[in-house]
């Protein structure tokens, strides 16, 4: 049921017309209270886009009413006529919901957009598909919305979890341009619990570190990467902290997974967990080298364990970001201990790679950290698709 | 005639049968003076290879009389053992030239080795092809001895600057793994201008720092990438240190030029120029992030000039290390002004990208320092080598 499976929200999705291919492309989302907490974690790219800037200011009082999204145009890249286009779809969706009996100013009304980066948004038809998608805001509106956030993912994503009388939900879009920064791609998380601004805000950045940050599909960084979270308090019940984190981790988890899985071309989905490193940091940073490594990548699709190209990435490491020695290096490779002591080990002939998931296993022996990052590998198909988008 | 065109050395290629394809593996190189001036740079990364460690001690004097380099086999993760046979093949070298009448000592013989990590390398069959290469030793061996270190090269790269008297010489192999830190992959120059050991080795950095490191055709670091410079001071002419660093640059950027050219799986050349930076280094950070760009690469090889992708690289260099306002980029593909002050510029179909060299400008707007990297693209033909390599 996706963003609206909590309580107090209502959504729809539309066509607009803002597709070539007559898609979905408009999601609207609102929050009905009581609560109206709002939070977000947006991308690090200093190139962002108009939406960014937009929703980096909605977010920043603390309160989120609704957030209109678009498939069909990132909106970046566009100056300020861009940011403009952005504060008047603000504008529009608060007038729209006004009209519908929804008491919404456009000061709170978030806005993500997705697509292309330097082409201007057909405003005439992001609006047609603003009032179409207003007019058919329901509680079972969460799946379509999910729909039509899609740009070259070629399934929706959404995710639940039900918690004692309480509960999260969430929604995602992304498949390429998937490294990112502070968060990934577009996502919308939204619970009915009771929670202050003040959890809301640590417990989404908490999780985002965990989840989706760790997923590095393609090393390239989005313009436009926008996790929003959304309280309505509509279930009454207050969780503990520690709970709400528990559960909104475990959503942005199955969120980020799911990104994962349905990368552009990837034939696998790859954990690579770096182990025994004096801090986590330093941990995540071996195993993002690794993920970034295209030679790496590509023997994965071609089911080779190299792993002379895993070593080889992780020594690019700076010994001040992570101390380790790279003399006593183990790698293993869906269990197979093929590197000891940065030697020669088991066999790699001993490897399966013919399966969708591989799991490297990195050991520093350096510490007690531990961190894993999520990436994809490197085939005919990513090429195949992303030489041939925009044209 | 590469490294031999230099009075003063002699060299040679032979088969000892480490390539499985029974073409040329080993190459020596040969200082016969009267100077034995050596210099050297190697991989930053820290899992490196034998010979590195080894040839980094022999250069560490000031001194090299001779250099073996092997393809067939890196000689990269192979422990003490590993060592332990570059420290064998040195010696041996020394024999078999003492042999030949050569008084060269074994810590005066640096070693170079290329081809897959984590295997020993077979020394009967090293032993072999060093012993018909001394047999072979010659002034006219340099071409020999530049195609014996291919890999996955397609042509032997050689270079030559004729000068005033003195002369430069070089040779040079790499096609994947090509991001080097500090050098790349194996390079040998020679030269018999007389200079003493300040000037060479500064000559060496810097040179290497302009041509060679600004290569970046697949982001990977090699664990083996080794510059060496060896002057005999035949020619008994001493150039001014600045005329040296000229003709340095200019046969290291030929070498690297080739390198560029013969890329593995590239389909174009490109060239990304970043214009108005503050300082050089954050000339360099900005395209070398966008040479690392796969959805840029992968654009350039479908022919799409989709500069959304430029900028969103440009966008994550982190602001202390390259300051620039992000809403004022510049960007022209191949000369049409695409993206003006971060919106939409000229029309991006005007952009042919057809050819095989690619010219991309990134103007800053922050300062008056300029930097190129040079990449390659994201091609079908870079996939399907790099997943069928060590198998």
């Amino acid at each position: 049921m996706s963003v609206t499976h909590p309580q107090g929200f209502i959504a729809a999705g539309s066509t607009g017309g803002l597709k070539a291919s007559g898609k979905k492309d408009v999601a609207v989302v609102v929050n009905e209270g009581p609560l109206h907490v709002g939070a977000g974690v947006f991308t690090s790219n200093r190139v962002f886009a108009a939406p960014v800037a937009w929703s980096r200011q909605v977010v920043a009082d603390g309160r989120v009413d609704a957030v209109v999204l678009n498939s069909g145009g990132a909106n970046a890249a566009t100056g300020p006529e861009g940011f403009l286009d952005t504060h008047t779809t603000a504008e529009h969706v608060s007038e729209a919901l006004q009209s519908a009996g929804l008491d919404v100013s456009a000061g709170d009304v978030a806005v993500c957009s997705t697509g292309l980066i330097g082409e201007r948004l057909p405003m005439d038809k992001l609006f047609a598909g603003i009032d179409d998608a207003i007019a058919g805001l329901s509680a079972e509106g969460g799946p379509v919305a999910a729909e039509a956030i899609m740009t070259t993912d070629t399934v929706a994503k959404t995710a639940v979890a039900e918690r004692d009388g309480w509960s999260i939900g969430g929604m995602a879009k992304g498949a390429g341009m998937l490294a990112p920064g502070m968060a990934t791609m577009l996502c919308v998380i939204t619970t009915d619990a009771v929670v202050d601004l003040a959890v809301a805000q640590l417990a989404l950045k908490e999780s985002v570190r965990t989840t989706l940050n760790r997923l590095d599909s393609d090393g390239c960084m989005s313009t436009n990467d926008t996790v929003l979270l959304m309280a309505s308090g509509a279930s009454g019940v207050t969780p503990e902290a520690s709970a709400f984190q528990e559960a909104l981790t475990a959503v942005a988890h199955d969120l980020a997974q799911q990104l994962l899985r349905d990368a552009e071309g990837a034939a696998h989905d790859i954990a690579i967990t770096v182990v025994n490193a004096t801090t986590e940091h330093a941990a995540e940073a071996v195993a993002r080298a690794v993920s970034r490594s295209n030679l790496f990548k590509t023997a994965i699709f071609g089911q080779d364990p190299n792993w002379g190209r895993i070593i080889s990435a992780v020594g690019t490491v700076p010994e001040d970001v992570a101390p380790f020695d790279a003399t006593a290096l183990d790698v293993r490779v869906n269990g197979v201990h093929v590197c000891k002591a940065a030697g020669v080990g088991e066999d790699r002939s001993l490897v399966d790679l013919s399966g969708r998931e591989v799991a490297i296993e990195i050991d520093l022996h350096a510490g007690e950290a531990t961190a894993t990052v999520w990436t994809n590998d490197l085939t005919h198909d990513y090429v195949h698709e992303n030489s041939a988008y925009s044209t």
